[in-house]
C-alpha cells in the first residue's frame, strides 16, 4: 500500500444493496429505445418541444443573464453543448444544463408531474440535452435518457411526499436525481455507477420556499443547479467518485432526513417498471400561473360562460383547494410582482375573469397596477376542502364557490384541467404554444421554428442532437 | 415595458429587511484590514497555513482526481486560479474552489469551529483563495475576506445548531455562505449585495450524512460544492441575480426548514461583532481522526501515561461522551474502511492506545486488519453523558473510565484538548505540522515549502495571491 488513502479506500469491499433505487439502476441501465411504447416515445417528444418553447420565452431573463455571464466568464467558451436562444455561444455539458436550466423554469409554462408534485421537463431536458451533444448521441438514446430521467425525478419526488414538498422545492431536489440518471444514461453506466451518480446527486439535493416570499430568482437558481449537478454528479461517477448506496431510504438519507417519510413508501419506487411510465403522468401547462391555480382557474371560466357570470358581477369567490396549494400560494399571495403575481390565487382568478385567460401576455407589469385585478383579487379566497386534500396529490381536483353582488351562489368542481393526462394537449395546441412561447422571447425565425418542430416529431430518426440553439 | 419579465420584475419594491444577517452583512462589507486585531490576522495566517497543509495531503484522494477530471475536461484550462497540489493546472474560480475544497477535506486535519460544529477553513479558503487569485487582491484583502468568511460560516452554523447537525453536514450548509460572503467581500460587494450572495448560497444548502454509513466520497462533495457553488452565488449576485434577503430567519429559510430553531437565537448572528471573532474560536486538530474523538484520546492517552496502563491491560473502556458525538460516529462504528475507521470511537481508541498517537500515518489499510485493534475496537463502549451534553456545543468534553484485565478502574476527563483555542498549536508546531502532511502528499520540495511558510507568516505583505499550487 502506498503511504495514503488507497484509490478506492477499502470502499469496494461493501455490498450493494438491492434496494428499491437500485432495482430500478438496473432496470434503467439497460432500457433501450426497443422498449419504449410509442405512446411514451411520443409523449416524450411532446415534453421536449414544450420544454424548447419554455427556454426559448425564458432566455431573456436576469437570471439567465447572471448564467450566461458565468459560463462566458468561468466556464470554457467551446465546446459541443448549446444554449437554447443563444445561437453564437457553446460550451461544456455543466454550463449549457445550467443555463437552460434556468431558461426554461421562468415562464411557468414548463411540464408538472402530478403525483410527484415536480416539474421534470426543466431539469431533466438541460441535463440529457447537454450531454447527449457531448457525447454524439443517436434521437433514440436521448428520448431514453429522457424518459429515464422522468422516472429517476418522478418516483424520487413520489416517495418524498408532501411533507416534503411543504419545505423543499421538490423539482431541484428529486429534479437532480432525474438529472443525473439521464446523464449516466447517455454515459453507458452499469447499475452500480448510476447509483453512484444518483446518490452524489441526492446528497446535493437543496432548494427552500423562501424565494416566494420577496420573489427573487432561487426559482431559477434552484432547476439551473439541479440540472447542472445532477450532470456534475453523473461526470463524477464516471471517473470513479462513489455515492452513497442508499440515498433514498437510508438511515440518514432523503426519506429520513428531508420527509416525514409518510406519505408514501419504498415500493412506489420500483413498482410496475415499464408499465407505468412517469411520461405518461406529466401535464402540460395551459395557463401561464402556478399550476396549484389551474383547477380553480377551470372552474371558474368555465362556470363563468354556464352562467352568464362576468368579472364585474362577482362579489366573493372560494376556490377549494388542497393542502399545498394553500401553504406554496400564501407566501406569493400579495402578488407585488409579475412572478408573485402568478402565485397568487386571487390575483391569478382576477386575471382569469377579466381576460377570460391566464396567458403569458395576461401577466404583466401594467397588470399590477390596475385597480379592478386589485379590488378583484381581495375578493378571493382559499378554503381547504377535504375532499379534495385527500385526492391530493393522485389528482389535482379543484372547486370555486362563486358568490355575485345580487347574491346568486354558483359553484362548479373540476376533476381534469387542460394539459392534463386525461385531457392532453394535441399537436396542433402544442406547436401553437411553442410558437407563441417562442415570439415572447423574442424569436422569431419562422423557418427555423417551423423546421426545429418537424425534427422533434421526428427525433427518433435524428443522428446526432444538435441544432437547438436557435 | 417590454413584452417579457422586466429585468428586475419588480423586486426593487420590496425592501430588505433589517435582519441580523442583513447587519453582519452590513459589518462584513465595510471590515477593513485595519479594523482587525493582530491575533486574528495572526490567527487566520496560522489557520491559512494550516490548510494548504490538509489541501497538499488529500491531493491524491480518487475524489480530488475526479475534480480535476471534471476541471480539464468541462472547465476552462486556463485563469489565474491555482489547485493546490497541480501546479500545471489553472482554471476559473468555481472549478479551482471544487477541487482545493475536496482536497482540503481528505486527511481529517483541518480546522473545527467548535461552537458551530462546522469546519470552516475547508470551504472559506479555496473560496477566498480562487476569488483573490482572480481579482489580484493583496495579501491584506485575502485575509480580510477569510475573517468575513469565517463569520458568516461559524455565526449560521451555531445559529443553526445541533438539530440542524444531526441532520445536515453543517460544514457544506453553513460553509456554502461562509464561501459566498467571502467571495462576495472580495468582488468589493455593498450589503444588499453580500445578502444576495448569501441568500443564493443558502438556499442551495445541502449536505446528508448518508455516506457515513457506507464510506463513499460525498464528504469531499460536500466541501468541493459548498466552497464553489460560495462563489457561484457571488458572482451570480454580482451579476444581478438576487437571492432571498431572508434566507436564514424568513418563514420557509434555514432556520426553518432544517433546523428546530430551539438550539440558539436569531441574535447570535449579529452579537459582538468586531469583538467576538469566529477565527478565534476556531480548534486546530492535532489527531487525524474525527473531532468527536478527541476528547476521549486525549483523556486515554493522559490516563494511561499517569496510570502506567498499557493497551494490552485493558477490559473495558466508556467513553463518555455528547449526543451529537454518538449520532455521528454510531454511522460508521464497523470502521470498514480507512475513512470509516477515523470516525469510529472504537477503533480511533485502539489505535491511540497501541500507537500511543493517532497521527495521518497511524489510519492505514494495514491497520484494519490488525486483530489487536479489532479485539480492543470491541472493548470501547460511548456513553452519554449529561453534564458532558450540556456543556456541548460551546465545550468539547470527554471522559473515559478504564477497567484494566485485573479489575482496576481508573478514569480521566478533559476539558481541552491539544489544538483547542485554549490550547493552541504552537507556530512551530503548525509548520512541522504542515511539513508532515506536505510528505504525506508526496510534496517535497523542501526549499518551496519552508518559503510557502514563510510566505504565510508574512501573509499581510504579500502584493497578491499567487504561488500557492506547489
Amino acid at each position: 500500500m502506498q503511504n495514503g488513502t488507497s484509490k478506492l479506500d477499502g470502499i469496494n469491499k461493501i455490498p450493494v444493496p438491492h434496494t428499491p433505487v437500485f432495482n430500478l439502476a438496473s432496470w434503467a441501465s439497460s432500457l433501450t429505445f426497443a422498449d419504449l411504447p410509442s405512446e411514451v416515445v411520443g409523449r416524450t417528444k411532446s415534453f421536449y418541444l414544450d420544454w424548447l418553447a419554455s427556454a426559448a420565452a425564458g432566455r431573456n431573463h436576469v437570471s439567465v443573464a447572471s448564467m450566461v455571464n458565468l459560463t462566458k466568464t468561468q466556464g470554457p467558451m467551446t465546446g459541443k453543448c448549446e444554449i437554447v436562444g443563444f445561437s453564437d455561444l457553446t460550451t461544456s455539458p455543466i454550463f449549457a444544463a445550467l443555463v437552460n436550466g434556468a431558461s426554461s423554469h421562468v415562464v411557468e409554462q414548463d411540464d408538472l408531474h402530478n403525483s410527484s408534485m415536480m416539474h421534470p421537463a426543466t431539469v431533466v431536458f438541460p441535463a440529457a440535452l447537454a450531454v447527449a451533444q457531448r457525447v454524439g448521441a443517436h434521437g433514440k438514446d436521448f428520448i431514453t435518457a429522457c424518459v429515464v430521467g422522468y422516472e429517476f425525478a418522478c418516483r424520487f419526488g413520489e416517495r418524498l411526499g408532501k411533507s416534503h414538498y411543504s419545505k423543499f422545492h421538490t423539482t431541484a431536489t428529486a429534479g437532480i436525481v432525474g438529472a443525473a440518471a439521464a446523464a449516466s444514461y447517455l454515459l453507458h453506466h452499469d447499475a452500480a455507477t448510476m447509483l453512484s451518480a444518483v446518490g452524489t446527486a441526492g446528497t446535493q439535493a437543496a432548494g427552500l420556499w423562501q424565494f416566494l416570499l420577496d420573489a427573487t430568482h432561487s426559482k431559477q437558481v434552484h432547476t439551473a443547479k439541479a440540472a447542472s449537478d445532477g450532470v456534475l454528479s453523473a461526470y463524477l461517477a464516471d471517473s470513479g467518485l462513489l455515492g452513497p448506496h442508499e440515498i433514498l431510504e437510508g438511515k440518514r438519507g432523503m426519506v429520513a432526513t428531508l420527509s416525514s417519510g409518510q406519505d408514501s413508501n419504498p415500493s412506489i419506487v420500483d413498482k410496475d417498471l415499464g408499465y407505468q411510465w412517469s411520461v405518461m403522468g406529466s401535464s402540460f401547462k395551459w395557463h401561464a400561473s402556478c399550476r396549484h391555480t389551474h383547477p380553480s382557474v377551470d372552474a371558474l371560466l368555465s362556470l363563468m360562460e354556464a352562467e352568464g357570470v362576468k368579472a364585474q358581477d362577482i362579489s366573493d369567490i372560494e376556490a377549494h383547494t388542497y393542502k399545498s396549494a394553500i401553504e406554496i400560494l400564501s407566501l406569493s399571495e400579495k402578488a407585488d410582482t409579475v412572478h408573485q403575481s402568478k402565485f397568487s390565487m386571487g390575483f391569478v382568478l382576477a386575471v382569469a375573469a377579466h381576460r377570460g385567460s391566464a396567458k403569458i401576455t395576461d401577466f404583466t407589469e401594467e397588470a399590477l397596477f390596475e385597480p379592478e385585478l386589485r379590488q378583484f383579487q381581495k375578493r378571493v379566497r382559499m378554503v381547504l376542502d377535504e375532499k379534495i386534500e385527500n385526492a391530493f396529490p393522485e389528482k389535482w381536483l379543484g372547486k370555486v364557490v362563486v358568490v355575485t353582488k345580487t347574491g346568486q351562489k354558483f359553484e362548479k368542481e373540476v376533476e381534469v384541467v387542460k394539459g392534463d393526462p386525461g385531457w392532453t394537449l394535441t399537436s396542433e395546441e402544442l406547436e401553437a404554444k411553442f410558437l407563441s412561447l417562442a415570439d415572447y422571447g423574442k424569436i422569431n425565425d419562422t423557418p427555423k421554428l417551423s423546421e426545429t418542430i418537424e425534427r422533434v416529431w421526428h427525433l427518433e430518426d435524428q443522428e446526432n442532437m444538435l441544432g437547438y440553439a436557435f
